[in-house]
């Protein structure tokens, strides 16, 4: 178990119980707002034992459901558990698990998939509903009552804040030196002064999460590692694309549209994004920043070489061995890294502000250059958005990547019409795959059919591409986005069909 | 003609001649960027001149096309003209005139539809091109050589800090006393301090426009008025929507969500936007601000009685009746309005700060609230994406309006999904027809189909929805966001082919 040690306020340390205890107060209905943002800092125990008593209550044909808000992802402890045992009704705003990914689309848990700056300010004005419970991890407990956050910031002080009760789970694997790289302040209103940020390190709140103690129901101990997938190792494809991105950035810099340390980076979630960072490394570049919503082991890989000089985000996302050599990475950088709540690692005032560079993984786009980040085939969820929104729509530069065809080829990545879109044309300036790279900046939509076509989709599939964009000219009736409606979405029936969209 | 006093530079009054010498210093392949932002301000005389040019040179085989760059949409002696005569071959960012729409539709003019925040930043990128020119209408010269600007600020600046050669319009038509209301102020490069704007019309940049005299090649006297067309006067269907907001509002300020006085108002373009503002006249709000791209006449109304307190634009886009009194109605207001560059009236990062109510028009709504602004029937452009975009995705709260039906009941305004997105769901937290309004904020997919057809489509409609739906849900391969894709779009097919959706 835990490390009582952590535990320094003694009015809170009267009220640690089993995670199986405090589980136990959280009913049927309640909502619970959670930490945990990709994979990190989520609390673990009370998860599973709430698991435990969802799969004990369904025996004897009671209902034990809850309405889950978090940060982001988490991890198989707490959105796999959950889902595993059919108590998840509802849930906010991204998700990233194999069973939660089951429940949304099978139509058991109701899924609101959200811009994550906005998730705090939407649970203000109680459009999730009222907040029972708030499940914070939090890394250890100061004498005074105020809490070192654990990995992840996410919307942990607003949960505090709008929360009934609380249940604190207090992680002593989390390392002791994550203390004071966190910057803690929450918004309130409208109006009033600017964000007071004109670099992305530059801190205006506290580095502590606090909360009356009068809330606060239960402190569990744990002792238990982020249970991150490893990131698998930069293959072929994605080296392909890092360095299609590294040779655009290296002619932007030439013509004078960027400096040589660039602009704050905002890379996504997942292995191609980290590769892309990965690709950073062996490049000119020196002296970056990066403004993101979280650090994974490439991004850390820079910070450590001095590469990059210095990273904002939400989260320390990174694999079982970063994360288990984190107290000694983090002596080497904990003056140049700040954690932030989401809704100011991902605010579009600063974004637009500091001129971000924003790289983001897609399912697919179509020949026009809209983006589908969430929807397979139109209905299926993904993921979610996450923060792409919040950093494509206000990005100085905005770059979408993909391998150019998935599922062993049988799935095109460019395709004729995307039956969903989250990201519409007017905010994709690059669009990447291993094949090439296609800048649509000042581009008609026809120009930008030719050059996603000629650059970015596979050879086995541009020859149906071309064949439809040519009889869509011809046969549209309108030529300014020229489309067959009848087979815009007829790669994708195919693919629902047969397997494939050849 | 002009009006000479209005040119008090005297090396600038040496540079009078006649527009259509002036115009015939623009050549084929020239990119000309202009003034001019939904119907105010724009240049009248060189671009009629220079179409009569084109069509000259046309008659003589030769040709004469050029790039045309503005703020917004301008008039029928601006796009109406150039493009009537065959001489646009690309055009960025919006326009609104039938015959530059069909040009755009016949694929005659590259169109490119961008967010008008970013137009300014894109066109200092060069991903516009180089820009030859700049053709602005002004108010007055200064003695220095400054300029009072017109009806709408646009990107003016801008265009003459990139031009090559500046073409300047004096239009002594426009009001003397709009000296004094502009405020102008360009962005350049990232980083840095945030913008000093922390209430609508706080003040930060100089009230006039500056231009090296060197670069000005000619200046001609104009006297003639901004051709907006007249608004409709606000009709049941208009009133209907208006009354369904207006309670929603009253709602939302019950609950503690607003003040009584509101965020500050963003509204779209045209008659519907228009008789919405003109609900506000004999509600109970008060007190009201705007920031916002265009005031237009019942904002003017608002401003006069006083209801609202102060508006922040980048235009004043008013009907005829309306322009001619403008002189007078300055007088009372002239403290209480700010005409800006369209990169901050329309910056993001103010928009978030002030927590901006934003309404906007649509062309249709999917059943889950995506949004298609432009292309009707997935590709014929409309007028653009304008604004709606940079206020949407980060306004506090962002309604989506329009008549239930259209081409007298032929077409929904609610559809089985749309051939085209511009909003994707994640922005449009409120729907609203004159059948009634649909609070989509916390609700996943399937709540937000319910909520939207039974409120928002009109009732001839409503079963086919609701049976596309029910059938979606039941044979879908996925239940998140149920769509059957052989059919999604045969709405849209219909259409095209037998003029009726029905």
């Amino acid at each position: 178990m835990g490390d009582v040690s952590r535990i320094a306020c003694a009015a809170l340390r009267a009220r640690i119980m089993p995670a199986d205890q405090a589980a136990g107060r959280i009913a049927d209905g309640d909502n619970v707002g959670m930490s945990g943002f990709t994979g990190a800092g989520y609390p673990k125990a009370v998860p599973q034992a709430l698991a435990a008593r969802m799969r004990a209550a369904a025996s004897r044909g009671d209902s034990l459901k809850i309405g889950v808000w978090t940060g982001a992802s988490t991890g198989p402890e707490l959105d796999g558990a959950l889902a595993a045992a059919g108590g998840m009704a509802m849930r906010v705003p991204y998700q990233a698990d194999p069973a939660s990914r089951r429940a949304i689309n099978t139509g058991e848990t109701r899924y609101v998939d959200a811009h994550l700056s906005k998730v705090a300010g939407l649970a203000r004005d109680g459009c999730f509903g009222h907040l029972n419970w708030a499940l914070i991890e939090v890394t250890r407990i100061l004498e005074d009552g105020r809490f070192v956050p654990s990995t992840s910031v996410g919307n942990n002080q607003t949960w505090f804040d709008l929360a009934d009760k609380v249940i604190l789970e207090v992680n002593s694997w989390q390392s002791d030196k994550l203390e004071g790289i966190h910057d803690i302040q929450t918004l309130h209103g409208f109006g009033g002064a600017p964000l007071p940020l004109t670099a992305p390190c530059d801190r205006f709140g506290s580095p502590y999460l606090t909360c009356p103690a009068e809330k606060i129901a239960a402190v569990v101990e744990t002792h238990a590692a982020d249970r991150n997938s490893p990131f698998t190792p930069p293959d072929e494809t994605s080296r392909c694309i890092a360095g299609h991105i590294l040779d655009f950035l290296e002619r932007e810099v030439r013509a004078g549209r960027m400096p040589e340390h660039l602009h704050p980076l905002q890379t996504g979630v997942g292995n191609v994004a980290n590769a892309v960072l990965a690709g950073f490394a062996d490049s000119r570049f020196a002296n970056l920043t990066a403004y993101t919503e979280v650090i994974q082991d490439s991004m850390l890989d820079l910070l450590r070489e001095g590469r990059m000089r210095c990273a904002s985000a939400t989260s320390f996302s990174v694999s079982p061995p970063v994360a288990a050599e984190l107290d000694s990475i983090l002596d080497g950088i904990r003056d140049r890294v700040v954690l932030r709540p989401q809704e100011i690692s991902n605010h579009p005032g600063v974004i637009r502000r500091l001129g971000c560079v924003a790289i983001n993984t897609m399912l697919e786009a179509d020949i026009y250059g809209n983006v589908n980040s969430t929807c397979v085939m139109g209905s299926r969820m993904q993921n979610g958005i996450g923060g792409s929104g919040d950093f494509t729509r206000n990005a100085y530069l905005s770059f979408f990547v993909s391998p150019s065809i998935a599922k062993n080829g049988a799935v095109s990545c460019i395709v004729p019409m995307a039956p969903h879109v989250d990201h519409p044309d007017h905010d994709v300036h690059v669009l990447v795959t291993e094949c090439g790279l296609a800048d649509l900046r000042g581009l008609s939509p026809a120009e930008r059919a030719g050059t996603i076509i000629e650059n970015c989709a596979h050879p086995r599939f541009r020859d149906a591409l071309r064949d439809y964009f040519k009889r869509a000219k011809a046969r549209s009736h309108a030529r300014h986005c020229p489309h067959l409606l009848a087979e815009a979405l007829s790669w994708h029936e195919r693919y629902i069909r047969e397997g494939s969209m050849r």
